[in-house]
């Protein structure tokens, strides 16, 4: 078995409605394409995208700025609590091979800076305008992305 | 579907047979349990352990030191790089449930420290004499303590 | 004697002459405040800060992504090498008690959203547009700010 | 001005009275070398030799395991917070030139390890036995090793 890919959906933890919805939808998404998810294991965007992965089938990774396993959010099927606060965003930017981020908060700004460090793509909706981020302005553009990325071809 | 729990396996690249068979006999024996591990996701030990998890259809989580996915072992499902170098340790021992250790290293040591100190149950073979581990002499009683640490009864 | 303050500058490593200039009247600045100052320890920026300070009589902290002193520009007085790379710029933005930025990069806007995600001044020249930073047109604004924040009153 | 060495002391926060005598006169020596000292920064062994080598003169630079540096014992010069808990424990192994550990915890255990597999010398008084550690008996051996180490001559 080959090592598998994991795409990353980073954000803030008190989102608006429709980035809610959004990072939902993003997860089922991941899951639907048989992929794997990393975030940072906690509640708003986190949460919702990790709800949506697992109802599709997939596995998600919580990587927690605590020390505690049981502050991961209920749909984290295997947590990482690294005690390492901020710097585990850090930890996420590598992990992921791809990164879908939604909201506008401080940290979701050092996941996205370290991400672009590293060369990866950065897919965002309603989230910071840092050169070098490709803005999606609905699902279907973040689909297509990241069929694209993964060489997968569109459904229907 | 619950959170997931994470056996950790612990031990140095450049292992003894004896200890390399040992690491591959406990990564199986993970696998078989339906148990995930997590390691250090480089070579020796933790690569012995991987190859057994793997082919007993286990799930490997690997920690890596470097920021490349391509420094894990052949048979790690899900890297996780995180460019820390040594800190990288500390986050196995913050992650996993339970560790084996296996043969004598400073790296290995760090993560027993680290394990013991956030009380963790560290189970070893022929490593550090370390006061808190719990030695096993043989496989079987690895199992012993792994099985009753997660209620599993005893197999055959 | 109490805990001491430190004034963290960061910046891209290969900056614009105007940028270069500026980190180095700037370190000039914190040791003529006699004040500290905490650096990523490498070259650009980070270098012309710490030689402006170290001329004029202040301390040097660099905290080097590497795992190695010798990685320290020559300038710095105290190395703290992490072998984290990335992670380290979280810690500058916890050392540090004011940061100010020069120049745009992604290493330079990690540090500047997690020191905002922190609550902290971020002063900047020739940075980055993000929301929280106090943008400075020249080093008298940047003097002004320091000496506000530290309650020194302006010189001459 | 050269790149400054530090002294690493390392040790439980609730050290017997010998152990807490010997920090505070290893702290004394350390800042009557004309050193600097790097510790955890928090109290126990990390305060009694912070306590000493500021009284000698010295300055002490206290990577914490929290964010705030308002947790800092009161002989810290300089405070690097990290939120990274046991993590900077690490980079405590990683500053020091020379690292001196004093009582028997998990949490001194792992600075050590990780110092010993970085090469560094260390020195211990009441501490692990563990390979590779060189111990010292009483402050005079622990002063000879320092002497030594840093080729200053010894005193009197």
């Amino acid at each position: 078995m080959p090592l598998l890919p994991l795409v990353g959906v980073i954000g803030v933890s008190q989102p608006k409605e429709k980035e809610a919805l959004m990072a939902f939808e993003v997860g089922k998404l991941i899951g639907a394409m048989d992929l794997a998810m990393v975030c940072g294991g906690l509640g708003g965007v986190m949460e919702e995208a990790s709800r949506g992965c697992q109802q599709a089938g997939g596995i998600v990774i919580g990587i927690l700025p605590s020390g505690r396993k049981e502050d991961a959010n209920a749909y984290v099927t295997y947590a990482v609590p690294t005690n390492m606060g901020h710097s585990r965003n850090n930890l996420i930017a590598h992990a992921a091979d791809i990164l879908v981020a939604v909201g506008i908060g401080y940290g979701t700004l050092s996941e996205i800076a370290i991400a672009l460090k590293l060369g990866k793509v950065v897919l965002s909706y309603h989230s910071w305008e840092i050169k070098g981020v490709k803005h999606c302005k609905n699902l279907r553009e973040i689909e297509e992305n990241l069929r694209h990325f993964f060489c997968q071809p569109a459904v229907g």
